[in-house]
């Protein structure tokens, strides 16, 4: 084996152990949003409690990789593709750390839910539902950078209408319960603000499959139309 | 003039040059959240179409920085505090992409609010101190930058604790005027909506100053607390 096989070979591992770090962030993240919706539907205050307790583990592994995208530009300086992907990396765990924010926010709204005293609880059937969505945008996103796989990338940003719609209906319903009785409005609230964190998740899932497209194809498409990435993924 | 100062002449020029722009796009996006706030406060309908188009415009900016970033790595291959210098503009034009949509959708929210045929109107007054801190903070963020001042980078993380606070009293006064007349629960959350975006502004704003921190000090304080960034600064 040549010396420049085995730096090149070094390379790859690296780029690898990065790419399974940000695998391994994504998990984290998702199981975190899980949780925190469960722990409000559920009422559960020792979940509550671990979600806001777990969110340290998100920022640290958003610092160490970051910290190993930097030293490998610095000590590898890679070009073209490999560089992308790394570029590509810093960016999607920034977007990962912001989803666990969004998550320990869920769980503390939970809390705050859990210790008032309400007449009449609306019910959490389209928070679920919103968040089930959300959670299969992350990981659809995530499997799209694991396997560069644009046209999932796509689907990705394309699924991003429906928690908007779902986000729009959740405030509807609510607006109704809080015009039945106007007692309900603060609980209201603090369940609005739940559903507009699950739909940053979906936002926030939607730059990440916007990154791998730029990644795969090298075209910055964060600006574009969905029709236009479509067409643009086909090619 | 040897070929190696020659070499690292330009390399500054291209350093200024993507600072310049960095400057420049933080400027656009201040004046971005001036002109939208204003087009709500004075319902100036051609005001708010004028902020949703201009929009485009950031994006097109950050695009351009973003590339010229790549490109400085590619070909240049910084170092140490020059390529720190690069991932924090990396990560800032990002954040200062994200201020410029939440400077779109508060103008998107006055045009839906000047459409509504509102019975009784909550006043204004709340949003406006609110994002007059939040600018500021933006500013002083960018000033940091400019100068890689970390005492005023400090300065940012802990006025973000007054937005959140003028966001929590803006959202007690809301509740207040829904309870007195049910009738303008959609209008005022709207307004709740405007007050969040104002209140995300200025998380962004202190994400940007944390990363000036970063560039400075070479450690992350993103996920500590202010107390332990006010020491760090000090040293």
């Amino acid at each position: 084996m040549s010396s420049n096989d085995h730096i090149s070979k070094q390379f790859d591992t690296e780029l690898e152990s990065i790419r399974a770090s940000v695998l391994q962030m994504g998990g984290l993240v998702e199981s975190q949003i899980k949780s925190a919706v469960e722990s409000l539907v559920k009422s559960d205050v020792n979940l509550m409690t671990r979600v806001i307790a777990e969110d340290h583990r998100v920022n640290a592994m958003e610092v160490k990789i970051d910290e190993a995208c930097s030293q490998m530009i610095a000590r590898r300086q890679p070009t073209a593709g490999d560089l992308r992907l790394i570029m590509t990396v810093v960016k999607t765990i920034t977007d990962l750390e912001r989803i666990g924010d969004e998550a320990e926010k869920i769980a503390r709204m939970a809390k705050m839910l859990s210790q008032k005293n309400v007449l009449s609880k609306p019910r959490y059937h389209e928070i679920e539902r919103a968040s089930e969505i959300a959670v299969d945008m992350l990981r659809k996103a995530l499997d799209a950078f694991a396997r560069l796989d644009v046209v999932m990338a796509a689907q990705v940003v394309r699924q991003d209408d429906q928690v908007d719609e779902e986000f729009r209906g959740i405030m509807r319903y609510l607006i109704t319960f809080m015009m039945e009785d106007p007692r309900t409005i603060s609980t209201a609230l603090e369940i609005l603000f739940v559903a507009k964190a699950i739909e940053r998740i979906g936002d926030h899932a939607q730059n990440m499959a916007e990154y791998v497209i730029y990644m795969v194809k090298g075209r910055d498409v964060r600006h574009v139309t969905v029709d236009e990435i479509e067409r643009e993924v086909q090619q």
